[in-house]
């Protein structure tokens, strides 16, 4: 039995000695790979903190102390020090544990992430929280360098630094976001970390202002006036300490004692602190250590090897995506991509090889990255967008005034639109019909199929106007990519079947199950029309009005919330026509989905065959059905 | 005839010379002060720039170089000396020119803004367009002190600092956002503003720097390493510099020819570069400098005295708000509450006064805000968010994952719901029950009058999760406010009167709407029932499904857009209870709305008893209004 499996809370962490720990660092090394192997999550960054989460539960007194990790994504140590080891071969599967941190997992789950740059605000909410309530507890936020690129951690840096409040920033630097990171902040860390006389000791820099000799000018007047600003500017972090934090760093973040050591300091100090630790991302596994984005967020692989085990399947929307958008770039020098810190996840990387004065990475900044595209946009070029639909989320403002008011000719790449599997409900990008359709001047669709996507791509670049094209986290259907580009009409939806009883209505990969379903409703009697919609905004409206006529039975299927998506489009068009007697049902869903398989969760949540034909039995050709089947289903 | 009838456009301003400059300095304050007295509007942000914006026009060529104004209600110099004089007198008016910049007034409105942090973001975007056309021109963002607590201004730092493209960013420091300006950020622009070090010339430094003595420690062996380092280190605007921009400043922003100086300087230097221009707020009109919060966006006034010109009307409900949250707050000192740069405009500021330890103003920083709420609910306090509707367009991702996702107390305050009258399509808040009310958990809420809004605000504070609470930028509508507050059953709407041929749904202020109409409706032989729904999260199905059975005509009213709002949620609900037959019209905004007066716009777009009595024209049961309105308005 190894130390990993003794650990039932933080407190058994106490009673181990530097080596016991050193050993209990590689067992949970080992256990992570053993898991991650079989069930993928985020590797990376999980081997980068094994012993910064060991010194933070031995320095600190959660759930007393309270421990706010940012993104959430690197807390599987965490988990496993604070009584999940039982339970963690059932991360971020159906039913299991969330890879994420979940309140009602765990006391020591204070402050539920997923998305970046959200810890410091947290924290500081605990920490004034505790001070109005009289409480004595230490507030800690875990946030990476990453993460720090996010305007949200500036405008909580902001906050923290500007008060006296209690509150230590454990800055997670491992020159890394997801892939590489960008930006002045970075390279601003990075002179931190190499510069010699960023090394050394506060003490040291003091002995040697004091040193400086007095001098006559009057500019040395000043700076003796100025002898306290003088101290700050040697000091290192000196950024961080003019936002009002004392900066403490940077340490190495894999020596175990040196964490708790500094850790220990920071906790005596007064006021906001900033502790920057140096870590590898992958540490220790070392395929993780030489590819750490590939293993940031990685499938099932060979835990000897790190080799992926890739089933053979299509290529996935966001590979069609970005080969498309490659491929007119050629001749288009004015298309130009911009990604938030997803130059892989969202398909660009080719792009961003062979354009790169044309791709731009800019960060965790998803705001940023959507109103710098409405400037490149009115600038005269043809911006891509593309961002994860749960992330537009985070700049739906800059959407709606930046691009869509001034209807500045952008085009929006949805990726990862609706459920995306073992992320779960902070990745699902289930809102995104809802939140976009309601934007006056978007135009908003879905493709059928990965080649119905690169048709639409190239529609989006050729319409003089704001375009959002959402897509899903998935291998393609595996259909024929060598039709010639072409532009499909805007607002014009496509039967792929006629039918006289009901009208299936789906956009994007409900299509394919409208299909399926509709072959199984005719073994059942019942003729199926399928509409494949493409467009949210604009509806078509002569379609849907003339099966409306034909059918009197609509079945609307939709990878999103019911609330405001796609049916409700449909139901506000009837309306709008005084369109009576059209029996609707629409399939979607209803709350936050859970994590698990998008096989798992489309069942789970009747976006099935078996979904539609149970909303057929709720309408009025229920009759039609309920009698048949048997027979039906016997071949007669 | 003045000089300022004789700027057409910015090259008319080439040929004045310093006292003209400042002649017309003087013409255009006082034109500003005669127009806004009469049309209200953002007087003291446009006092403050008079110089400013002469000189950025005189050393930039416009539109050939593209100036981005940041929040942009500080335009109206720009739009006097760029050939909008003429039509001045009607701005921020129904069909009169805009309060912000606008893309179809102007060629020299090159990107519209209203909200606050975006301008960095789109010149880094117009930068790297010319630079991949080839183009040769200069791009500058002039942004405020207030604007830049925004996280998105340091996202596009950040990106801007990273790249050597040429850009200018003007920030125009005048020591305020609305109200005086917080945060970390502010304080350290305090320092560069008043260090006696920071006021002197980068030479001077450099000079120092040469005289510190060659010494033997190894210490200062580092320093010699680190030279270019210790340059920066005592340069003023380091904290710039580190984020790679060459910082020129501070410099005084009302003197015309150093202005111009320096903005000449900016243009002719590589890279990035931030000219730090300090101005008074208010400049030349005392009322102003000396309350520049109250005339930062300021009603109709004595041009001479600078004395508002009150209406007598009853309280708004943004005072009725204040004062209900004062008063519970007397009451349970877990009550907390939070404005990003709104204390005043959200009736806070004596919440502020009373209870400071309890306010919390984290500066133009909406994202923060709503997730330290969480922070602060978790934390063990009931904090209530105060922000505009079409602020927290800015924080819908906070208030997805961070207050509903983890069911987190929170209580959303939505001020400014509906149009808001001059302000504009940038700040009507007519999206907001579209994109909350789809989220999981949280109960989304409006009351009809100022009294509900108390009742409101109790219930409120007494759930156990996630509330929003919208109401309008309007008086209130004069109701007693002496009865005891109580809660209101959640999900629960109010029938206000019964009838049996046709039913009015509003909420919020349209439910005022439905009473008069059905007084109206009534001499016209048609019972209307009106029901105050009250909810949109939860539903009252019950309310809703008894009164589809007894009239089965519904009309539905609200102060929002139609898509996805009010109306399709009743919509939704009749598709799931598989209701047949009932007939519904659904009356708010299509589109983008316009700026004018509430009533103005009201009217227009039918929300009105006209409005009503139309749709009900529309409704089956339109025989029987049409017969008969001549007879009934007869009082026959």
């Amino acid at each position: 039995m190894g130390l990993l499996e003794k650990i039932h809370e933080p407190n058994d962490l106490g009673s181990l000695d530097l080596a016991e720990l050193n050993t209990l660092a590689q067992e949970i090394r080992k256990h992570m790979i053993d898991v991650i192997s079989k069930n993928g999550g985020h590797l990376a960054p999980n081997l980068g903190v094994v012993e910064l989460t060991i010194a933070l539960h031995r320095v600190f007194d959660s759930p007393k102390d309270k421990i706010v990790w940012d993104v959430g994504h690197q807390t599987y140590v965490h988990k496993l020090l604070t009584g999940r080891f039982d339970r963690f071969s059932t991360i971020r599967q159906y039913h299991g544990i969330s890879g994420f941190p979940k309140r009602s997992e765990s006391v020591h789950d204070c402050f539920e992430t997923g998305h970046s740059s959200t810890s410091i605000s947290a924290a500081v909410g605990f920490a004034k929280a505790r001070d109005i309530l009289g409480e004595d507890h230490h507030v800690v936020a875990v946030i990476g360098d990453g993460a720090m690129t996010g305007g949200m951690a500036y405008e909580a840096l902001n906050h923290a630094g500007h008060n006296e409040t209690n509150i230590i920033v454990v800055l997670n630097d491992n020159e890394m976001s997801i892939s590489p990171n960008v930006g002045a902040m970075s390279s601003y860390l990075n002179r931190l970390r190499t510069d010699p006389l960023y090394d050394k000791r506060k003490e040291e820099i003091e002995e040697l202002l004091k040193r400086i000799p007095k001098i006559g000018s009057k500019v040395a007047k000043m700076v003796a006036k100025a002898k306290d600003s003088l101290k700050y500017l040697l000091v290192p972090g000196l950024l961080f300490e003019e936002l009002g934090f004392t900066y403490l760093g940077p340490i190495e973040g894999h020596d175990q004692a040196l964490l708790e050591e500094v850790l220990d300091q920071a906790k005596h100090k007064k006021g906001p602190v900033l502790v920057h630790v140096v870590t590898c991302k992958g540490k220790g596994f070392k395929p993780a250590e030489e590819n750490p984005d590939v293993f940031h967020g990685v499938a099932p692989f060979d835990p000897e090897t790190g080799k992926i085990i890739k089933k053979s399947s299509p290529p996935t929307y966001t590979a069609i995506f970005g080969d498309t958008l490659c491929r007119l770039a050629k001749d288009d020098p004015k298309i130009v991509a911009i990604s938030a810190a997803m130059p892989s996840g969202t398909g660009l990387k080719t792009f961003a090889e062979i354009f790169p004065e044309r791709f731009f990475d800019v960060g965790i900044a998803e705001q940023h990255a959507v109103t710098f595209a409405a400037g490149l946009a009115f600038g005269g070029l043809k911006p891509v967008v593309a961002i994860y639909s749960t992330f537009y989320q985070r700049a739906y403002d800059q959407v709606l005034h930046d691009v869509c008011l001034q209807n500045a000719p952008v085009v929006l790449a949805i990726d990862r639109a609706g459920v995306v599997g073992d992320d779960g409900p902070t990745h699902h990008g289930v809102f995104d019909i809802s939140f976009l359709r309601i934007i006056p001047n978007l135009v908003l669709m879905a493709p059928k199929d990965e080649d119905e996507l690169r048709h639409m791509i190239l529609t989006a670049l050729k319409y003089d106007g704001p375009v959002a094209l959402r897509y899903p986290r998935s291998a393609g259907q595996g259909v024929s990519l060598t039709e010639p580009l072409h532009e499909i009409s805007i607002g014009k939806g496509e039967v792929l079947r006629d039918g006289k009883d009901v009208t299936l209505i789906g956009i994007g990969p409900t299509v394919q199950i409208c299909l399926s379903a509709a072959q199984e409703l005719r073994h059942r009697g019942i003729e199926a029309a399928v509409i494949n919609l493409r467009f949210i905004n604009p509806l078509d409206r002569e379609l849907i009005l003339s099966y409306a006529q034909k059918t009197e039975n609509f079945v609307t299927i939709e990878d999103h919330v019911l609330k405001g998506g796609m049916g409700s489009a449909i139901l506000e068009l009837l309306e709008e026509e005084g369109i009576q007697g059209v029996n609707v049902e629409r399939l979607g869903y209803t709350g936050f989905v859970e994590q698990g398989s998008i096989s798992q969760l489309h069942m789970a949540q009747g976006l099935s065959v078996k979904g539609i034909i149970q909303a057929i039995e709720r309408l009025k050709i229920v009759g039609s059905i309920t009698q048949s089947p048997d027979r039906v289903s016997t071949g007669k």
